[in-house]
């Protein structure tokens, strides 16, 4: 399936998903909307949602009210994201003007919060006890996969495995949550719920893969994100950790000069570029990636096959290709 | 009943409030229960913790797991400082260095938000559905109140009604969540719950009132906090509030020039101290917290004497002498 009919394929859910968003009850404070629509409303893919409302119709469950349940985890992605804007300090977040710079980290915390307490509510009215347990381990993880990844800022010994740990707990582990309360929504057993949330984890770390890929390969116009950022920031992803396992002692010492260099320039970036490429770091990644993708699918295919599987499929395989 | 016999008589449920706290499953993250440990056992009162498991006491409910229960509210409380230490940029907080001068703003928003994942796993784990709906609802309020607060920096049009919508939120909101769920648990009707929770809506304001007659009152060797925090960051509390309201022009101008002064002295705060006092705004301020502890103790008096009631009742009226 290409991109196009893909997108047709989802478009109504996702309109359903917008709808959904924009319906939760704003709060009483107009600052925290601002902030608030500023980043749920800024061309997020809604992968999370998306997710949860397929592996529930999956199963079975057509009830409209899994739009509402589902947007719980775009606000949760939305609250990491802002409080990732003033951990990170980035410039730029989907092409715009990251939160923090313009309304200052103070409030970009407190509004961060505020998302991170929404989810939770939606969670209480919508959900279930299992969807909240769901939820709750989940957030867990994720902030011990956040104080992680700051952690190993300029590691530049991190292993595979505690790469794979980081982008398990950050990213992987909120895309399992959104497929398992799908599931969990549909009156799943123990069995398929697990089926479920390894499928989202597969598929959430082909996706972190391939994110930390195109922060190296990407097209910044389309990415809407400033290149090269992770490599500046001194967090070591997959294709750098790769190359500096595999390169000769004159690449290897050039790499790890070039990371650690404090005043560097687009050139510095560049040169890293062809280094790890030189070492296979991109292509092994891509590999990585792959294989994460036919592990998510193999979940998948122990559901009976539908038309909803069929677009799971698609959207797995999709991930590999997404340009941003 | 003086200070040495109200210590003794909450001394066994503090130790099993200690003791919870500590039981707590730890984080496989070393350094986030290095900083979490820093800010949970810094002193902190155990206010929220002792006000569920008296509570509960209160209506006739003994089950130990009450303790396990109670420690949410001082993971929620310790949460919302971590964050707070990083929006207000303290130098200190009760006594010792703000956590985010000795690990950063960026670990110190992040292990707030693992905080706060942790509280609501205690919700989920110990608690039940109503427990849960008190909890997120009462974060979003917390949330809400936070970024009024900050909004509300150097308004120094602030009204009175404002000011307490502000307290209530930042800090009343959760003492009367902690009580609330105390009667949850002890299988309170719906408008006994609501007198809990109005008990502890009042004794919170009291408690804040009292805390913001501190910043300016105290005795920083005691309160363990910088004196005249508040009024260096603009923050406008009831005392000061008062007196822009009660000076004449004179005073009234002099105040607004030392509130914006940009490179203030401690004779600056010392200066605006005696101004205020003259106006009577530190007298108003206590006669207010008098006044919300006589409402806190009507909803009490609605339930049955018994040694526990009147401990709370003690307790209640300790708010308006501690000195820190």
């Amino acid at each position: 399936m290409d991109k196009e009919s893909l997108l047709a394929a989802i478009s109504e859910d996702l309109e359903r998903i917008e709808a959904a968003l924009s319906a939760v009850q704003a709060s009483q404070v107009p600052f925290i909307n601002e902030v608030s629509h500023y980043i749920l409303f800024a061309g997020g893919k809604r992968l999370r949602p998306l997710l949860t409302v397929l592996c529930a119709r999956l199963c079975g469950y057509e009830d409209p009210r899994i739009y509402e349940l589902s947007v719980l985890f775009e606000y949760l992605h939305a609250a990491t994201l802002l409080h990732d804007d003033v951990v990170d300090g980035a410039e730029f977040r989907r092409g715009r003007r990251a939160a923090h710079n313009l309304w200052g980290n103070q409030a970009t915390i407190l509004v961060g919060d505020y998302l991170y307490a929404r989810a939770l509510r939606i969670a209480v009215e919508k959900g279930n006890f299992e969807v909240l347990k769901v939820v709750t381990e989940t957030t867990l993880l994720m902030s011990e996969g956040e104080v992680l990844q700051l952690l190993n800022v300029d590691n530049t010994g991190l292993t595979e495995e505690e790469y794979e740990e980081v982008i398990f707990r950050k990213t992987a582990a909120l895309i399992a949550a959104a497929c398992e309360c799908g599931g969990i929504m549909a009156g799943l057993g123990l069995e398929d719920r697990k089926r479920l949330h390894r499928f989202g984890k597969h598929l959430g770390l082909a996706f972190q893969i391939t994110d930390d890929l195109l922060d190296y390969l990407g097209v910044s116009q389309e990415t809407g994100k400033d290149l090269g950022t992770d490599f500046k920031e001194g967090k070591v992803t997959l294709p750098l950790l790769y190359a500096l396992n595999q390169a000769d002692d004159s690449d290897r010492a050039r790499l790890l000069a070039l990371i650690r260099d404090l005043d560097p320039t687009p050139e510095t970036f560049r040169e890293a570029r062809r280094i790890i490429e030189r070492c296979g770091g991109f292509d092994y990644a891509r590999k990585r990636a792959g294989e994460e993708v036919e592990k998510a699918l193999e979940n998948l295919f122990h559901f009976p096959d539908n038309p909803t599987r069929r677009l799971l499929e698609d959207l797995t395989r999709f991930i590999l290709v997404r340009r941003k």
